[in-house]
This record gives C-alpha cells, sequence and structure tokens, in this order.
C-alpha cells in the first residue's frame, strides 16, 4: 500500500445512507436523489494563506471547509445529501490528515452528508469541496427574487467571523472568553439550515454572508435590479465585538468583513407578519433595511448617508 | 468589476442544456437529473508541475482535465450532463484564461456537458474538475463484477500518452509525425463513451487506463476478487510506438504508463461473440488476457512470466 493509498484510506468510510448506491472506492460514484427533487449543487476552493493559515488546527480547517460549502445549500433552501473532496497536500502526513478527516467527518454527521468521492495529490495545501443537496421545485431561494417595498433581514450576529480572524492574527485585543468565542465564530461558521428551513415559502430572496454584508447583499439587489438602504443602528453585534471593537471596526466588520455565513433575506410585506412570528418563537433575525428601486446597496447611520471604503471582502476569487 | 469577476464572466455562458434549471451565479445551482436515473459523479485535481507542466498551452490544460474527468463518467457507462471547476491560478492573466476557457468549452461541446458552476482563487495553478451523469439503474460497470474466466480486453493502443509526455520533455526522440501523435495522445486524452455505450449489459467489469494498465486492471481484480493473466504480445501498440519506443519502453509504458484513457473491461464467455461481433463492426477493441483465480495481474511474454518494475504511474494522488 502506497503513502497515497494510506491517506485514502481515512476518508474511505462505508456510506451509511440508502442514496449512495455506490460509494468511494469506483470510476465514479452513484447517487439516487430523492424523488421529486432537483440537485443543488456548489463548490468552494480554500486555499492555504490565502483562504484560512496554513498552520491551523487540521480539524478545524476541515470543519470551516465543509460548512462553508454546507452554508451555500441551506442560502438556498436545499436538504444536504452528499459531497466530494479535492484535498491538495505538500507532503502525506499522516497525523495531519488523521485530524483533518476527525473533523471532515465531524461536521458531515452533524448535517447528515456523506462523503461520495475526492482526490488526494500531492501540491500547496489547498482544499475543494462540492456540495450537493436536494431542493423541491420552486421552493429554492434564489437571489434574483427581491422587490420594492421589501424587508430585509439577517440571521445571527454580523461581524464576528472578521473579529475572529483579526483575533486569530493578533490584531485585535481580546480576553480569552472572546477570544475563544470569535475564534470559533471564524473557524466553526454554522450553516443556517435551521433558519432556512423556517422561512421556506417566506423568503423572496435569500444569500449567505461570506463576502460581507454589503457585498452580498448587493449580488441580491443585482440578480432582482434594485436598491437597498440598511440602517447601521440596526445590524445585530454581538456582545463580544460590541466590547472589544471600536464603533469603526464594529462597523467596518458587520458591513464588510466576510466570513459570518449567516442569512440575509428578503420578505415581502404580505409575509412580515408571518416571519415576525418566527422571530417571537426564537428564529435568531431582525430587520436591517428594505429594499427601493435603484441599484446597490446604501447603508444610513442614523438618517445620514454612511460612507465606507470597506464594501467587502476582495479575495482574488 | 473586479480582476476575479472579469475572470469569472470567462466561465459564466448561459446554459444551453434544459437539465440545468439555475446554472452559474447563485448560492447553488440547480439541476433536473433525467427520470429514471442516477447520478454519477467523479472528481480529479490537476496540479501544476505533478499532472502537467506549468508553462504547457492553456487551451491544451482545460482539454485535457475535462477529458480526464469525462472519461471515468464513460468508464462507468454513465452520459454526460455536467461539471464544476475550481481554478486556482498565481495570477488573474486574462490571456491565459480566455484560452483557458476556450479549450474547456470545446471540449464541453463536444461532449455535450454543461459548465454550472465553481470557484476562482488565487494560489499555486490547479484544477479540480467535477463531472456528473445520468446511468440507468443496474447498468453501471463497476470495478467489481469480473468472474474466472472472463476474458481481458483493451480499447485503442496503450502507452502512447507515456511516450507522449516523454517526448514533451524531449526524453523521447521522435519525428514531428509521431511527435504530434503522441502528444496529442496525452493532451487529448478522448473519453471512450463511444466504446463504452456499445459494450452496454456485455462488459461484466470496466475501468478507464489512467494510472497504467498493470495498477487499473489491478483495481478491477481487488474489486472482483480475482486475478488476470495478460499477454505482451496481445497489448495494442500504435505504429508511432513501434516505431519510436525500444522493446522494453513498449513493455514498460503499455504495462505501466498511465494516462491512455482506453477502456479496459472484462467479458463473460457468453458475451465474447456478441463483443466479438462489435469489433468486426468496427470497435476498436482487443483480447489481451483473462481472469483467473487468485489476486493481481501476471503479464506473461510467449508464455513466460515477465517481470517489470513498473506497475503504475505511482503518483502521491
Amino acid at each position: 500500500m502506497t503513502e497515497f493509498e494510506l491517506i485514502n484510506r481515512y476518508f474511505n468510510r462505508a456510506a451509511e445512507c440508502s442514496s449512495v448506491v455506490l460509494g468511494v472506492g469506483d470510476d465514479c460514484s452513484l447517487l439516487q436523489l430523492p424523488e421529486q427533487r432537483q440537485l443543488a449543487i456548489s463548490v468552494d476552493t480554500l486555499v492555504a494563506d490565502v483562504h484560512f493559515p496554513a498552520n491551523a488546527d487540521p480539524a478545524s480547517i476541515a470543519e470551516r471547509a465543509l460548512c462553508v460549502s454546507l452554508s451555500d445549500l441551506a442560502a438556498m433552501g436545499a436538504e444536504p445529501l452528499w459531497f466530494t473532496l479535492c484535498l491538495t497536500l505538500p507532503e502525506a502526513s499522516e497525523p495531519w490528515v488523521s485530524a483533518f478527516s476527525r473533523g471532515l467527518f465531524r461536521v458531515a454527521s452533524e448535517y447528515r452528508c456523506e462523503l461520495v468521492g475526492g482526490d488526494t495529490t500531492r501540491g500547496p495545501l489547498a482544499i475543494s469541496i462540492q456540495v450537493m443537496g436536494a431542493v423541491s421545485p420552486d421552493c429554492a431561494f434564489t437571489r434574483g427574487g427581491a422587490q420594492v417595498g421589501d424587508l430585509v433581514y439577517v440571521t445571527g450576529t454580523l461581524g464576528d467571523g472578521a473579529a475572529g480572524l483579526a483575533g486569530l492574527k493578533q490584531m485585535l485585543k481580546l480576553d480569552s472568553k472572546a477570544f475563544e468565542y470569535l475564534s470559533r465564530r471564524y473557524y466553526h461558521p454554522v450553516p443556517r439550515f435551521d433558519a432556512a428551513r423556517k422561512i421556506v415559502g417566506l423568503a423572496s430572496a435569500a444569500i449567505d454572508i461570506s463576502d460581507g454584508l454589503v457585498a452580498d447583499l448587493g449580488h441580491i439587489c443585482r440578480a432582482s435590479e434594485v436598491a437597498a438602504n440598511i440602517h447601521l443602528e440596526c445590524l445585530p453585534l454581538s456582545p463580544a465585538l460590541l466590547q472589544w471593537a471600536s464603533l469603526s471596526q464594529q462597523h467596518q466588520w458587520a458591513l464588510g468583513g466576510g466570513d459570518d455565513y449567516q442569512l440575509c433575506f428578503t420578505v415581502s410585506p404580505s409575509n412580515v407578519e408571518a416571519v415576525e412570528t418566527l422571530i417571537d418563537r426564537g428564529l435568531d433575525a431582525c430587520v436591517i433595511g428594505d429594499i427601493v428601486s435603484g441599484s446597490d446597496v446604501h447603508p444610513y447611520l442614523r438618517g445620514e448617508r454612511f460612507s465606507s471604503s470597506s464594501t467587502g471582502y476582495q479575495h482574488f476569487g
């Protein structure tokens, strides 16, 4: 058995799910999509020192990589089914792969998403994950459904991912409790399937916030051919962010920091009452603005147009 | 528009296929699998200077990457539907991306396989492609169906991919005609859908030869719990290989050279006549040996056991 085959063994687990007709180990995997469902797919590549520190804990890298991809399924209203993993490694380090696979399967089990294929190659550390899920026809949340008059909601709190990364890079002073909370928000983003399931049939458009609120809500605006006004005093911020970040950092990270993986969604006036009822019953979402005619996202602070240079995490890809 | 968005535009074409409900540009793509079909998927990563020379023609890199992945669908008896592309680039070079996308869409059109998603990131040059196809339940060729008494067939000619790579690396002297033929065999492997469609229902097991005949037939033997005897004088070799490679290079590349992407398949005695009829009618395949009890692949030369150190292209992954 070669080093390579040994490494692959870490990922070759018998499929537990009846939708996997033939799993890892042949030329292709064979998969059975549930009846009357469309296939939803999304793929992300994470490169060491571009998307995560190369020396980060391998289990955390794996957990984050899979959660980030799963978040795209949640943002579409799809249920996770399967994923594939392309892992490029500078050397075949068994301890690294062992820890990586442990993190990967922890998340895979939590979200019932089965590993059904992949490729392991030698090269600079990088991870590509393709997630596949199922969605009922006409039930998917797209980016193009927002209309003038809709309200704009976000789930959870904003800016924590960027603050967590700043903390990890020792560019933000934090006590141990805040460090633990914020770094966890960076490494362990939670794909918001829980929220997505609740707003099926109620949201007119949705996206997950990976590149920053302004950038991602901007995608909804472009696809829907509308504009959005948002109000900085309405943005949901965590106690850790409020305590440890300056006001300008709070604004910058909530508007432009990526890596939050919360959902941003729009709701037509006729569905607002239903969404507010969900919020009363525990959905952690709040209104941050509304959809108007025009283009782009316009942030306001106490009624005045707020100008900020940070309109999104401008990574290369 | 950022450099990154500009680059992405090269890959953002309107889907031409009705199975693509929602194409590139949302959180997920939405796809409609044909009725009564299973999804067949396969994913491959190609890293610069590991799997192809970094300075190679970008169109050729793209064509080869997609053909290599499509070959896995052919080896499964699946029909191509869609693919995703993860492209990692050291810099956002528009001429490079333009040429790459031209090659990619040329192959995609030829095999009617639609680009439905992807990710473009900065980093060391690497390409991951996931192909998705459809196969009727119980019609897929797996690796595990070979039985004692089956004959072993291969399509096309063997060793040309390895000889082409040797020619490209100037490690094999060739005239211009042989160079053109062999380098094309390396850069433009042909996924053998034509042959796969003919042998549906007739082959007991199949694989595509990507790592070399001995290694790949070895996968069939392991999955089927059998052994294979193969005869070197039966291996189909191209005129270019016969003319320019030494006898020992011919043996080495035909047995252990990867990158041929021909099909190796097994046929039970009851189906041999039907396959031979297909061959009489133009299927370019021939018998190279038979399946026996035991394990591993055993090459013979003029009836004597042939021992060679090259039992497969031992790349890291």
